[in-house]
């Protein structure tokens, strides 16, 4: 998570309404219908705003050239194959990641008004940006929410050298009292590579346990552990810190997403950054009616929040957290400051954008 | 895990028979219905049979002290408290952990066969072993299985020093080809009390990332380790390792256990080794029928589960595992050895027992 960025750069302050406005008008200029479009706008808004940049306005030049070259269809409405009460398999038929995430929570979320439960796994999905931005909508309901994706292999299992699953995230939310609620939303490596590219930009050597060379040995080195043949490593790291159960948490969501959902899995998902073949992702999305267990969950839950929170620091300037809150307090500070603050280099990008779709330029506070 | 114990150990053979007899026999002794007695022997040679001897025999004087005491009431039946075609609410009535687990896979796995998911949680329950008995239950009958608990407080949150959550294991099983099976079954902290026991009994240091002093700084002394006030760390250790996910993974499991269920949750449950009063674990248990998904669920993770073992390991003697796959090795040179092995403390406290109790003692394989 980079949650400074929002607010320590000197550029100008961009309300999240002109970024949305922004991001549907350039992936309409390529062709996607405007509901769709303004579905996307609100996934990456939302990340920027939860503080998670990478997967934010970041991503739009990547959504728009998998539009305009087809590898993604941004007409695509997806589509029930098989249905029970409370479960579904969809087809996303290869449309943007947002419009089948929407699609599938909100019918998990409808399952689970009637049955308690429901739980969606869908084939032919695309980048579904932050997990999060899909269990948040099962909250809004009063309802758990999980989400699941499989990813492009980044990823080695405990004892080899090769990328043979994804980041592979997952998210859990729910609801506390008063909108105080649990967001977790974590990838099953210890960290994604963004932030081994932030280390390299700042010279400084990474942990042990975040990545590892080519040869398959822990690595500190941002250079080796960025070139070709490296891999990102499992949460827990080396086997002796029970990077196996990272490992196995990878595979768990591979496991509901592409084997479940029978699309395409493992080392077989297409490399990040190409565009030769569609990426058929696995997702999972999954909504729980706390109604049909113990009444009173939220009060539990925040009570548990609560006592997380109050617990006694390591150290007196740091207190416990809870999933969420560090994206709330960025959310907080986005807020209070109108908008968000890109980078010089984002803002770059979005001024070419602009010129080359035609699209109206970003429109700062003032 | 300790899988060397059934191999290398200096005592007679127990055949696997012997030893579910002796246990059930044991706690007939003290007043439990013979079925129920039954339940927890299979349970605990399940675990002793999977190389888990923490979990198995080794557990037993406490069950039987905790059903002797009336802190556990051998004799309850779980009680379904709310209900719909998904869903179902149980109270374990203070059961046997065995009983009221099998009680609520058997009841999801019914509602898996009519509506495709069965989701259930109880309050009322007792430590029930080892995780992956009740998600193996599932794969038995094609189906996937998940199942959590929450136990006695011993993880700190990241940033805090305190005991907040419990080593709170959670477990996925899916069916393969042919009875190859993915069987995850991980606490969510980075390892459990015992492998610090054994760090201490060999005299060797701990790695960072295991546990934390009662100062709540990394510590690599298992004595401070093991000190009144020290915890055990989330899963990915330090915060700079990501432990927030180990952490965040525990309060899932919690979430879906004490917060769901309505039973005691986070730092109320007792404390280990504690009976002064009724343990209410929370506890959860999904199945998930895989024909309500894409069809040939056991074929793509057969050939997952392939991929991973062929994959190019970093050294050539320590081929890449899946979950699950220690624990067949295990079982495979029990079945080669016609029994376990145990301890001789294993042994000594066995025959106690079975002078205390009256029950015919363990009679090795010859």
């Amino acid at each position: 998570m980079s949650h400074a960025q929002g607010l320590n750069v000197d550029t100008p302050i961009i309300p999240l309404s002109e970024s949305k406005r922004f991001i549907s008008e350039c992936l309409q200029a390529v062709g996607t219908p405007k509901n769709h479009a303004d579905e996307m706008g609100d996934l990456l808004v939302e990340a920027d705003y939860r503080g998670h940049y990478s997967h934010g306005m970041n991503r739009l030049e990547m959504y728009i050239n998998d539009v305009k070259s087809g590898t993604c269809d941004g007409k695509a409405v997806p589509k029930i194959l098989k249905e029970t009460a409370a479960t579904a398999w969809v087809d996303g038929q290869n449309g943007l990641g947002a419009v089948i995430g929407n699609f599938c929570m909100d019918l998990a979320i409808k399952k689970a008004k009637e049955v308690g439960i429901g739980w969606v796994s869908a084939k032919g999905s695309n980048h579904f940006g932050i997990a999060g931005m899909y269990t948040l909508e099962a909250v809004k309901e009063g309802m758990l929410g999980m989400s699941f994706t499989n990813t492009s292999p980044f990823m080695a299992p405990t004892r080899g050298k090769q990328a043979m699953l994804g980041t592979n995230p997952l998210s859990l939310a729910a609801p506390g009292k008063e909108g105080d609620n649990f967001v977790l939303d974590m990838a099953t490596t210890a960290v994604a590579v963004g932030k081994i590219e932030i280390a390299k930009r700042k010279g400084v050597p990474i942990p042990e346990g975040w990545a590892q060379d080519k040869e398959g040995h822990l690595t500190t080195d941002t250079a080796n552990a960025l070139a070709r043949g490296s891999c990102l490593m499992p949460l827990g790291g080396s086997e002796t810190n029970s990077g196996y159960k990272g490992y196995g948490l990878g595979f768990l969501v591979e496991i509901f997403c592409g084997i479940l959902g029978g699309a395409t899995y493992g080392p077989n998902v297409r490399k990040w950054g190409t565009t030769d073949r569609k990426a058929d992702l696995g997702q999972c999305f999954v909504a729980i009616n706390p109604n049909c267990f113990a009444p009173g969950f939220e009060g539990r839950l925040s009570d548990m929040m609560g006592m997380l929170r109050k617990s006694a620091p390591t150290d007196p300037s740091k207190s416990v957290l809870v999933a969420g809150e560090p994206e709330q307090q960025h959310m907080d500070a986005i807020d209070k400051a109108g908008g968000v603050r890109y980078l010089p280099n984002q803002m770059e990008s979005c001024k070419r954008l602009s010129e080359e779709l035609g699209v109206k330029p970003l429109k700062p506070l003032r």
